[in-house]
């Protein structure tokens, strides 16, 4: 394995976590921020992590994409909320030979990527399973897991198999110290993310409920299962069909979970906008092109949507009609 | 018209509306409290009401439902939450020629009063559309409406037509200055009514939101509209089918509503027990019976046990499990 050069746009819990790891393991990485560009450059990334601690005093920082020097791959670690400012960020970053491996939670965001990149470079999908904080610039705290599934994004939507681009990343990211699970079918490997993020992150928000709470009330137990369930009908229906018993497996692992706030409750009570056109709407428009409603994952996208802007209005307040 | 022995179990909003108007057109009624007795008999009821104010410094009020003398009709005024007490209540006051009139929220609950009262009196069941508040003991505040909709009870289920007791009930209300609609078939009337309140009132609680928030913005709106939709699904499957053009005219009436709380987010806000069991999952389960589910009800439900549970747990927290 050689040094390769990243770009790491996003300096949140994700980039910094993941390009700390990078940069930590000797390869060249530069952040593209939107903002503290200056304070992270002067006082470099401070990772306090269950992999050990990371002070990183010397970071390159920019906000201006374009004085970014030339790099071999470019890690997208955004929230899909921002996907918008990809058709302006990428393209100087990309070539044909690129990397580009999408962080991001949710449905549908290689493609953003890619159309961003105007096709250039071969994309692939991170699936990162960690409970990571931003603190404030340049300050991330890794708490736990950190494992990424990675898969190759094809235009067809076809399974891609386990391609160089995504062994070249995962022994990166290994190297990196970091566990990584390959997986042949991107979008199979999304949907099977979503079995969690679809029930965990819309209750969580709805009803001011940790993980623990949500598992331990038998009546939220019933609705989160009834929601996966969903989810596998759904996977099902846009043609990457996830095994029913992973429903089970995703409740026990729950259930053995240390509770959290899921992240789209910290973007919630830190009023972000929450990622629910990723997470939501384009799961629930894949399902439908192939026919089937999902009816209880429409009802909390729904109750999510009203939140979300409700949590946004200026002063706490709801913009009125009159 | 002659002068009725009433009694009326509860001095709610309702009871003390409803009550309070039919004393003052010249009828008996003793009401039945489960507190507060005293300090009603001291100091009367003052209802201040879109009908006009009524002062009544003479009440009959009782705390021992044996103290209450022979009355011709009893008027179950309770929050259905309370319905386990009608097994004591309802004996005592109910002769095989009494009238019942059960003025609840939910289904089943004319069923509840028959059983409780051992099979005897006839029952009717009152669904009250008005806006009244309880600001103390004997103190009633009636916003606006007032409509009862009167349908007799039959253990069979089946419709009942308008019958005498119907319109002796509808007589005595009338001639108290409330508006009346008698309805041949209890069960369709019991399903109309919830084709508003399980939308709002679930809603209100889980979003925190008016009912004009809640037809303003388009996802809940949207969300209100389905939620209707299942609640005619479940009447056609139970038996007791509301036509289709009803939602249209539920969502009219509520766009020219004044906005309010519903009775379930004043429930909440109290910390009071929610009537989750009258207006949720008695339905689903006579829906369920009849062959469909109703996941967008049923998931609403959900949410709200786990919510109610949550907010009438000690201090404010939810009980631990460990």
């Amino acid at each position: 394995m050689g040094a390769r050069r990243y770009a790491v746009i996003g300096l949140g819990a994700v980039g910094g976590l993941y390009g700390a790891r990078l940069q930590h393991a000797g390869h060249e990485v530069h952040f593209v921020v939107r903002r503290d560009a200056e304070q992270v450059r002067a006082h470099g990334i401070d990772l306090h992590s269950v992999y050990g601690d990371v002070r990183l005093p010397e970071v390159s920082v920019f906000d201006d994409v374009h004085e970014v020097p030339e790099v071999d791959a470019v890690i997208v670690a955004t929230k899909t909320t921002a996907n918008d400012a990809l058709a302006r960020l990428l393209p100087p970053l990309v070539r044909d030979d690129s990397l580009v491996l999408v962080l991001q939670n949710g449905l549908g965001v290689e493609a953003d990527a890619h159309q961003a990149a105007g096709g250039r470079g071969t994309v692939v999908g991170g699936m990162a399973f960690v409970c990571s904080n931003r603190l404030g610039p340049g300050r991330i705290h890794h708490l736990d897991y950190g494992t990424v599934t990675l898969a190759e994004y094809r235009p067809d939507g076809k399974p891609a198999g386990v391609t160089p681009a995504v062994e070249t990343l995962a022994a990166d990211l290994e190297g990196a110290g970091v566990e990584v699970r390959p997986h042949p079918d991107l979008g199979r490997a999304r949907w099977r993310k979503l079995v969690w993020n679809i029930p965990y992150n819309g209750l969580s928000v709805v009803l001011d409920a940790g993980t623990d709470e949500l598992m331990s009330d038998p009546d939220t137990r019933a609705l989160v299962e009834a929601l996966m369930r969903e989810v596998v009908a759904g996977s099902a229906a846009a043609g990457s069909p996830v095994d029913d018993a992973f429903v089970a497996t995703m409740l026990e692992d729950t259930d053995e979970m240390t509770p959290y706030r899921t992240s789209m409750k910290l973007d919630y009570d830190e009023r972000r906008p929450l990622e629910l056109d990723a997470i939501y709407r384009r799961p629930l428009e894949a399902a439908r092109a192939g026919g089937v409603d999902l009816p209880r994952i429409d009802t909390l996208h729904r109750q999510l949507r009203y939140l979300d802007t409700a949590n946004r209005a200026e002063d706490g307040l709801r913009p009125t009609l009159a």
